[in-house]
């Protein structure tokens, strides 16, 4: 049994910090490192790929939307163009930083709105593959099972990892509670935990109607920007070790 | 007998257009190709790699301070780590688009305020020739003969391309005459492409003063701004070959 | 008989140049003026308002989206909230350059895709009527008859003054035919000063199928982009003047 | 005897939470907002102004360098007439905030590099007294005294509060130690307290060297960026007040 833990990071910029990196990154085995558009800056993405390097996590790019106020939750209306060329541009940038620091680029996962965006839009979705696949086939793509993303990576050839959200209600389609509606968002680690271990040992998960559904989970996605979330990472990451379940990032 | 015409384009961005790139191109050998920071966006960056590609001409990296509105011309206070990580953060966008255009980056130029604060500042210049040798160290470094980002390229083992400017006046020590002083700018290409000859075949000039002084010149910079500027490009570029003059990239 | 006529303006940015300003100000009695998130910097705000004051043109607020390399033209998701402080921020920034140069704001007129999305979203055209009426309820907002900001508009007590395009095809209800379909875009000046002519004359003009409709409209918007476009601006102020009608700002 | 307390706030940004405006805003008596440029996007700034407005403390510009990621602290080479323009807009761009707040700008005080280079450069602090006296020339211009900011601000006919800083030592000649010397900063609030208890009542405090000599002060700048920077606020407001002292802004 094995599956791997991601987290966003790397989100800090000039005079302002965010999220806890170094210590979620003893909980994770994939870091999705943001690349300037949406969050980092030049000297934040080097010191984020050098500490996960250090911890041995598996290093990926995550690339967002021109949008710093924003934070890249603001859905915009780009062209397919010009998604593919400022993706390509970030997965550059980020790759400068892995070489510097000595690591390999592992995985892609875009951010907030491009990442929702594209799960349903495929020409959006087949945009952000096409970046991947021009740039280096063999990285993973995180998406999530069933989304237009995870088909346009399979349509171009790409090793697609299926991604979870540890903290996150799910339909009983496979996809997620919108974070409008009511218990969309689990808080508490001693529903989270139970649930993910048989996500990971089963495949099975409940959804928020009650029905129990079938999921196909890769990687899942955990936080580390407050205290509860950092909690809730580490004790997935305890509780999956000691059940047994290998942490590692796709194909590692 | 062989030298190297490079220009800096790419500088587009967004709805503005700037530059003739397309024209220019005709007369070159290398193009220093902006990365966003204070010219450029990624379509501009990937389109212009494809152009400079298709006609045979060297791809480099012009990375810049990041000030778009002032187009990268102000000098700004930045820490030596800071520009290393921003140059390099623009050496791996750049390559991102050469890598989609099946081109093969060749060159670091820096523009503007970057490039003059690094003639004369160790400090940053050791920063800028850390980034490039970083990323790759067979990359040619395009500097001032005399310089100290010329020193601090040699000394990070970097292959360094001497450059002289086309519509520059010169002091007799090799350094350019200030902008502000009267006669800095040459216009006439009558009397730019007979200097540029014998720079090419006896590696010397008329400094400012009217002295004869030797310059170490491997790459010469023209530009395509203007019809004026084009047209000096275009005569120097002619006259050269005319002279039997190999135009070529450095290393090709 | 009387009509004003407008024109975006003040869009050039830094090294960036964009538009005939200067020429388009002579056909024009009002002027929209970039604010510096879509397009536009202090330097180049201040310039037009000075261009424009000592023209007799009315001045005018151009707010947009915060997209620089979109220049505007994306449409982006942003909260109600963050809109109406966006709107404000600009429309302060410009009032403080005509404060300088002696001027007095008249009207705000959204830009690109925040003009579009607010002539259909409610929630958004109520965001930007409330800036405007924030800070100051004298000024005039420009919007097309019919849409949801003209509607905001009047409900927020503002002056609401109706805009029709020059270049321009209606749909039968008064709405504009889609930049995507044939024949969207008027180019003829023979075409399209008859047809102003009339809409001035007798509110009236001929939809794209052909049907003969009602139009309001207080001030029609010209463009200085090319020669074309000045051209057309041109031909419009000229044959307006010569058939007696006056051209003046709404309210003055 | 009376003295204002002063602070920089709003610099939050999107995402990004800096400082403790709420907690600060208990002691001081007038609040430096940032306005866009080195910090603060619109709804800070207006939440920030609704923020001082409600406690009663005097609300200020201030301005900064175009410089995000460097967060207006780094030196850059601006030309005085975009200086002046880019101080104008962000004078106007807060002024519209307290319109909409009900609030009245009460006072300038440049930031980081901009205050800093304005001290010792006569053509730059021009620029920034013409900016403010072009706005409204009964604004208080924040500077330090003996500084060319302060000299250029009584030449335009602006009213001018000199600042001394809570947490700095000073040089025999009444300016800053730098930041780069040990004991540059104070950190004691039992050192910090009386000695600004004596510049209040005398006009006179204890320089690096162990020399007593005079300093005008009429505001002082104490910070909140962090738990021991507000405790440091705090007692000095408390000392203040127990000492018969009044906290109050210029003029009011």
């Amino acid at each position: 049994m094995r599956i791997d833990l991601n987290s966003d990071m790397g989100e800090s910029f000039g005079a302002y910090s965010l999220g806890q990196d170094a210590q979620v990154l003893a909980h994770i085995s994939s870091a999705n490192i943001a690349c300037g558009f949406h969050a980092g800056d030049p000297q934040v993405m080097r010191r984020t790929v050098a500490m996960a390097a250090a911890r041995g996590v598996a290093v990926g790019a995550h690339p967002g939307y021109p949008d710093l106020v924003g934070f890249g939750r603001r859905e915009m209306a780009c062209s397919p163009d010009e998604v593919t060329d400022f993706v390509l541009y970030q997965i550059g940038a980020i790759a400068a930083m892995c070489r510097a620091e000595g690591a390999r680029l592992h995985h892609v996962k875009p951010h907030g709105a491009l990442y929702n965006q594209a799960a349903r839009d495929p020409a959006l979705a087949g945009a952000i593959a096409a970046a991947v696949r021009t740039f280096d086939p063999a990285l993973f793509l995180f998406a999530q099972p069933g989304s237009r993303l995870a088909e346009a990576g399979a349509a171009a050839g790409l090793p697609v990892a299926y991604e979870a959200f540890a903290d996150r209600a799910y339909n009983p389609d496979g996809s997620l509670v919108s974070r409008r509606l009511p218990g969309a968002i689990l808080h508490d680690p001693a529903v989270i935990v139970p649930r993910l271990l048989r996500l990971v040992r089963e495949g099975r998960l409940q959804a928020h109607d009650g029905r129990d559904i079938a999921l196909e989970a890769d990687t899942i996605c955990v936080h580390g920007d407050n205290a509860a979330a950092l909690a809730i990472s580490a004790a997935v990451s305890t509780a999956l070790v000691a059940a047994g379940v290998t942490l590692a990032a796709p194909g590692r």
